[in-house]
């Protein structure tokens, strides 16, 4: 046994977090994908058969009341809030992230130009239009899509900026931003970027933010209430485990909610859906947020894949914590394992600067990929070179880093 | 025995369709509820349990190739096509149809504004601009609500119109309509709108239609092909029987799909979704249509429901024979059964305007309704004074009928 492989025992045997893996569905492949599809929690799949088979089979059209179904998307959002550091009451879950985005960015700007719209007289005339859109120059694309299509729709101009330089572009505007949309960590380099600083610099310049946590949420803490965020959204099927394009969900702040004017208001959304009124009257709170009839199935999976975060010992600072460890493990072992120069990590170092993967650039990504995924270390490709490896501190363990090293060091080697 | 209860045991004694009601999840109760959530297909757990345990757990990220998962939107669309009229390659699956609504709305109103560029000097000058949306004054809420939105984020604005003067009020704008959006069948009346002829009277007036099809397809022959509808959308979980909240589905006319362009273009409608662009190019064909990460739990499920358009027998010509047999068989119960003035029926007499739906008004329809469904007759309420009763030819029969008539006549009687 090797020094990182006695290591590796050591950290696993210290591993507060290491019987909850117990709770998924594994097998012998080293499965480093969890940012991309999460694994499958071992009881998922009892429920989604109830649900099925009584809910749907059974009680059929009675289960919108009886089992929940209706209530769903707010309930559901209240078990993500506490993970992204939000009070109940202001997360709901629905619809993809991209449509999320498109809500969430157009309610933005409708929220900045009723800004420059209240205020009286003079005050008002010299106030600027708010006519620009910031969003994320390295953003994973379908953010920047979408903002481009929000831009166009809204009358705004889109302009990508990297997300060190949002405090000096929103300067430079001299108070036209509206909004900013912002990935809490790169999908590509796994870079987490400075949430409170830049939401604070968001606000300095009378702008509201936007932040998409699909790569943080579930990993490491989020803090929107904290930081007085105004928006986000996020996926849930990486780190919260929700099964393959569960639903996402928007976190619209509490005192933002009576002024978020959605661009799909859908009749979920009424304050009182089934009036059947022709006339739109948006319902208070979190279900303003909703639009049509939620997908019962994937939701249902979802909340009962939030279940493994009741677990004993389950927290999102432990999970941090040990997502720390492991990937700090992992460029220890590539480090030891793989020859000078043949890979290179574009994670930073710093762990504030740090979410839960590693991406290590390297020639013939793609093919390395491949082969290491024929080895039995699944990771994923990002074009054009990146070798993305998740950490998913729930069910990766220390002995799985050091391996996926191992192997990725040999497949290197030819 | 009766003498309606003779002719419902001969009618069902010759049902081509009598032997698909095995197919489907039932117990004593009489579902009458299938035009708001279809029963279970008895195949469709095990299929989702599949789906869960091997695809999802086994093989996780894999399945988004080995199982079919990325290309499931297209796929399922095309299983939905011969059931709408359609050929292959113009539906695709997703999102909801509140979200569908607003997608094809704006681009048919956005290919009204190209038409508009479109030609030069003195015919374009002489063109008016389009500026005007029609909508089915008398619709689904949720289809009034996002239109608003579309109107509002286009630049239009918003007519109610009932569907009967939709020819008329096109001829009173003077060619400034761009897009209608109409409901094939009225979700409350059941009523059938004549979507050959309307949409002709659209096309006449230079404009694009858009059309509803939650209460139709997979209940009655659409010919969105034949007819030559723009744009359509639909849900998949009444008549389709895909679960709850299963996703709907967007139809683009094939010759349309170019100029499609999509108020929401997520990752998933580019070209490349994989290449990780920052510009964005619209895929071609359906998958155009595409927003973010389909949720597959729903769309599995959707998919595994139509394989019972396979069985021997069903066709939407059988099921349209059946389903006015079955309208006209309970009108002819309730007017047995049920003392004359106590209910209206608002559905209309004619086949040619008729849906799979028969609508009584009905004073305290909400309290009588209730008491139904504690006697095991499942229809539902709509505010005010509608008692719904919904058909579904592949598993209603004709005693069913019979009994629902029977027990809502004892029921009106106190």
């Amino acid at each position: 046994m090797s020094e990182l492989q006695r290591i590796a025992e050591e950290l696993d045997a210290a591993d507060p977090l290491a019987a909850v893996r117990g709770k998924f569905v594994l097998d012998d492949v080293t499965y480093l994908d969890g940012n991309s599809l999460g694994a499958l929690p071992a009881h998922v799949p009892g429920r989604v058969e109830d649900v099925v088979r009584r809910q749907w089979g059974e009680l059929r059209i009675r289960s919108w009341e009886e089992s929940g179904w209706w209530t769903a998307p707010e309930r559901i959002g209240d078990r993500i809030a506490p993970l992204v550091g939000a009070a109940a009451g202001q997360v709901v879950v629905g619809d993809s992230t991209s449509v999320n985005v498109f809500k969430a960015l157009v309610a933005a700007v409708r929220m900045a130009e009723q800004d420059g719209r209240t205020g009286g007289g003079s005050e008002r005339r010299n106030r600027p239009v708010r006519d620009e859109i910031l969003v994320d120059a390295t953003t994973f694309p379908t953010d920047g899509y979408i903002a481009e299509s929000a831009a166009r729709m809204t009358g705004c101009t889109l302009r990508p900026v990297a997300p060190a330089e949002v405090p000096s572009a929103l300067a430079d505007r001299g108070g036209r931003t509206a909004a900013v949309l912002l990935n809490h960590v790169d999908y590509r380099t796994g870079r987490l970027h400075d949430l409170p600083a830049l939401t604070a610099a968001v606000h300095a310049a009378g702008a509201y933010a936007v932040w998409d946590l699909c790569h943080s949420a579930g990993a490491l803490p989020v803090g929107l209430d904290e930081h007085g965020v105004d928006l986000a959204v996020g996926c849930t099927y990486k780190y919260l485990n929700g099964g393959p394009g569960s639903p996402a969900y928007l976190y619209v702040r509490r005192d933002l909610q009576p002024r978020f004017d959605s661009p799909l208001p859908g009749w979920n959304s009424h304050a009182e859906p089934f009036g059947m009124r022709s006339d739109y009257a948006p319902a208070s709170g979190a279900p303003r947020g909703r639009v049509g009839t939620p997908d019962i199935l994937s939701l249902l999976a979802l909340e009962a894949a939030l279940d493994v975060w009741d677990e004993e010992g389950v927290s999102v600072a432990a999970v941090r914590a040990k997502s720390l460890a492991l990937t700090d493990f992992f460029l220890r072992c590539v480090g030891a394992y793989v020859p000078d120069g043949r890979v290179e990590s574009v994670t930073p170092e710093a762990h504030a600067e740090r979410g839960s993967q590693v991406a290590l650039r390297c020639e013939d990504a793609g093919e390395v990929m491949k082969q290491l995924i024929e080895r039995g270390v699944v990771g994923d490709y990002r074009a054009p070179d990146v070798l993305r490896f998740g950490f998913t501190p729930l069910y990766v363990g220390f002995a799985d880093v050091e391996w996926a090293a191992r192997v990725l060091a040999r497949t290197l080697a030819g």
